[in-house]
């Protein structure tokens, strides 16, 4: 779903992945985090899709805030699995979103 | 594929988007959106992926270009079409890169 974020500013944290053929884990990790991610002060909400390229779009409030979860323990336990098991290659760019404008039929 | 964008800073349009049924020339006209991106000043690379939850991810120079392109003709006539046949809701955040890193296997 689309994530409904507060008034701007904020930030996206942009992960852009493609995976290798090794999936042990895999969903279950990439659930996990995205229940812990909730749970971390300064989350606003996330959104993913993937075909061949896998994008994750998470939301926050500050830099602060990715910081705490980037740093949080079992996140960098996933993703050093990631490193070594899942990802052929990702790219991860942290932005301030400054203008957001939505429709809804 | 995971866009090869240059160094920082730059922006990224988040387009979050669900479709309606409607699908009528959706392919045709996404597949020609995205050529005449790549044709416009300022245009750095993008990402698409796409569940039930669509995520198009195009990176810009500046807010110029993404004026520029958000103001030529076809991609308006698109963009309506998209309001009145292709998507169900969208939401579109514009936001400035600020750090960017990246892995390889």
């Amino acid at each position: 779903m689309i994530a409904n974020t507060p008034k701007l500013p904020y930030y996206a944290v942009i992960f852009s992945s493609i995976k290798t053929n090794e999936s042990a884990d895999y969903s279950e990790m990439a659930d996990l985090m995205v229940q812990l991610a909730q749970q971390q002060d300064g989350f606003l909400g996330i959104e993913s899709a993937r075909n061949e390229l896998g994008i994750t779009v998470s939301y926050w409030r500050d830099l602060d805030s990715i910081k705490k979860w980037k740093e949080n323990t079992d996140h960098s336990i996933a993703r050093e699995r990631g490193r070594k098991e899942w990802y052929q290659t990702f790219k991860t760019r942290i932005a301030l979103v400054e203008r957001d404008y939505s429709f809804e039929k």
